[in-house]
């Protein structure tokens, strides 16, 4: 694989050597043209996005599980298939990632699943989103281009997963939400000491004004983890798959259920997935992946029910602030994922999403945010409506902390009684 | 090793063979007296706190060792030194442990630290406390023991840690609390579905009256955590020594800081540390254990400075509620711990807590509940005050979320700026 064409920057990857490990190149994935590792994102040709092409681990499968298996207990371990140096594990950085999956018997009995149901539980990592996957990968990528400001667009989580890894890394930070987020995330982004900017709009908006600032001296050294080093950003979340995949005996899921805000997780999961069937670490047999939205912002799954291919944008209204992105960048390719895997993109409205972080919270002990309700909701819809097959396996992500979106469930959650210290007072609450 | 004295109870050990692994018996802490492993924690003959004495692996270390390695990424992997079955990875749980020793060189700057200094970040638990480790172990007692409510008196995180690890076993809950704790708190408890009872008093007050609701039909059958299983509950603490030193390359570290609230967990720290001498799998070498607590909820830090061997009980009045306990029943065993490993029980007030708590986000990107500002603020005092070598190796103990506490920083913690999406507008706010 030679590169075909290099683009100048003023860092790129040939001034460090091995910093990107087994990645060779980026290359658009409208028009395939191949560029040099670098800041960049859009393709010089046709401004398509740009995505890290490698140079994978071929001819020794059982060499590289092993070498997988005995590496640390957090994404590095798959170092061998990410841009990262060998040595990642050694750098400061908040090493998220080996989350629990968890067999859901209790809730596959409540969805009339007779298959294995699984819960991917992000809320494991640092900051308790799979937001530290993504951001750790772009923090490498800001280290090797010599950038010393983090910065992102982000709808909560990010802004967290950015200024506590900005923190460990000793990097400066400055990064941006919509000035209405929950409490919890809009502390959390502010609690590391970098700089947080509230703006007055939406995650789209937030996210133009990010894409006007890369361009201006203002933001000039700062590495946007989802604009300028979103090709390497998003590669971070891969190892979601490779995880699952891991987790359940090297073996693919049959289906397999990803929440969607920009779509770039979702992408990212079916191109690990590949992966690990080219290299050879699992079988390579059929997989099916489901899109999941907040009814008040759903442009992919209404796009997906409409049979269009393009994602018409819509002005978010959901308690899931996390998925509130109305101009989805990867909505495209996710239709075109859902589609070719013949999965589908459905939807579930503020009260089932309510709902639905209840029930796994009841049958599980998982306590997720509201994208995660999002995804066992839609779970559940996809059940009812016969497009997921209850018999097989399926793995259902959690991305997101309970703890985060405290709002959406508290007006319905509370103590079943205030009683005095007695046990008249209690037998009274007729608790007992 | 024989049971001198055989406790009557409903159940007991005797009926299900191997469920407590190799513990073989309840010693009281005070005369020594022996119980039969039961639902019981209190002595007979002088009342004293029961604990679980065992007959651990000996002999081969290295097989000991070897086998801890290849088991699973939790608490589990140390299952044949805690009260649990051999099998007990393969029942439902939480799973919790196996979390993150993070070496905090930027912390260290900052204090003064010439020395390794660790921080054991235990909010990477499945409901972000410690707590998680110690209702592991008593779940697994409760299943044994036959019982079908799980209960506790709890300053926070435990309710919360009960309750999902009742709704993931399938136990009904129903948990104590003070009435006017965190609202993140308060939700996290309630959410699992279980039954959730605000208690108008302090923790001093719902422990009380869980002891009585013990004694009567309304509690029958049903599981304090903390009382009648305390001290298998108790047992999940050692889980922190014994990954400490794992992952300091099996090596004890020279100091470590841990917080009081019944100071049960400091407690079993030390024991834990000790076991793993006495079966060979660290060097015999001394170790240094030092307390922190709230000034005010400083009970065992009073008693300490006094020179007393007993505890005078304080009313709380703190922001660092998940430590507010007025009259910890552990107290005198932690001043006896603390004087024997010459170490120090020490306090900070709550400025210093909060401060604390942002000096550990902003150099290491961990967000700690206030449980963690008075470990980190202690450790900084400790230091201060020569009273804790900077030279040496140190692990202090985060075990709390900051999410949970988010009224302690919320005040003084918030966007740099409010700014339209627009250039002009982000440079008048001169965070460029
Ligand atoms: C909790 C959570 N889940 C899922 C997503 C979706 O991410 P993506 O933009 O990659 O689709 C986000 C994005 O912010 C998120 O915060
Ligand atoms: C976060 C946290 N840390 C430490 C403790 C102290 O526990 P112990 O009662 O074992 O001293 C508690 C107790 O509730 C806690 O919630
Ligand atoms: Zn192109
Ligand atoms: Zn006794």
């Amino acid at each position: 694989m030679a590169v075909q064409s290099v683009e100048s920057s003023t860092t790129s990857s040939a001034s460090v050597p091995g910093a990107f490990g087994p990645a060779v190149a980026l290359s658009c994935r409208e028009c395939g043209e191949r560029f040099e590792l670098g800041p960049i994102f859009a393709c010089e040709a046709c401004f398509g996005p740009l995505e890290v092409a490698y140079e994978l681990p071929a001819g020794d499968p059982e060499g590289l599980r092993r070498r997988i298996e005995a590496g640390p207990n957090s994404i590095w371990r798959y170092a061998p298939l990410l841009p990262v140096p060998a040595d990642v594990a050694e750098l400061p950085s908040l090493d998220p990632g080996l989350t629990q999956l968890v067999r859901a018997d209790r809730l596959a009995g409540e969805l009339g699943v007779t298959g294995e149901l699984h819960i991917k539980d992000d809320s494991g990592n640092p900051t308790h989103s799979f937001k530290d996957r993504v951001v750790a990968i772009a923090v490498q990528a800001a280290r090797t281009f010599g950038f010393t400001t983090l910065s992102c667009s982000s709808t909560g989580n990010l802004a967290g997963a950015v200024g506590a890894a900005a923190a460990r890394a000793g990097f400066r930070s400055c990064v941006f939400i919509p000035h209405d987020l929950e409490a919890g995330k809009v502390v959390m982004a502010a609690v590391y000491g970098g700089d947080l900017v509230g703006i007055e709009g939406n995650y789209d908006d937030v996210n133009r004004f990010c894409s006007e600032l890369i361009g201006d001296p203002a933001g000039e050294g700062w590495g946007f983890v989802n604009v300028n080093l979103r090709p390497y950003y998003g590669e971070g979340s891969k190892t979601l798959a490779y995880e699952i995949c891991e987790q359940l005996g090297w073996r693919l899921p049959d289906q397999i259920v990803v929440p969607i805000a920009s779509g770039s997780q979702l992408t990212k999961i079916d191109k690990g997935l590949k992966e690990l069937i080219a290299i050879g670490l699992v079988e390579d047999r059929p997989y099916k992946i489901f899109g999941a939205q907040a009814e008040g912002c759903s442009p992919v799954s209404a796009a997906f029910k409409a049979g269009h291919d393009v994602v018409r944008p819509q002005k978010p209204r959901t308690i899931a602030k996390s998925l509130a992105i109305g101009n989805p960048a990867d909505g495209p390719y996710v239709l075109d994922i859902a589609r070719r895997t013949g999965g589908a993109v459905e939807d579930v409205n503020d009260e089932q999403i309510v709902d639905a972080i209840k029930l796994l919270a009841r049958t599980e002990g998982i306590f997720a945010e509201t994208a995660g309700g999002v995804t066992v909701g839609v779970t559940k819809k996809l059940i009812e409506d016969g497009l997921l097959d209850p018999s097989l396996t399926t793995v259902v992500l959690n991305t997101g902390d309970g703890l985060k979106t405290l709002d959406a469930v508290a007006p319905t959650t509370g103590p079943s009684a205030i009683i005095r210290p007695t046990l008249d007072s209690f037998r009274e609450a007729g608790l007992a």
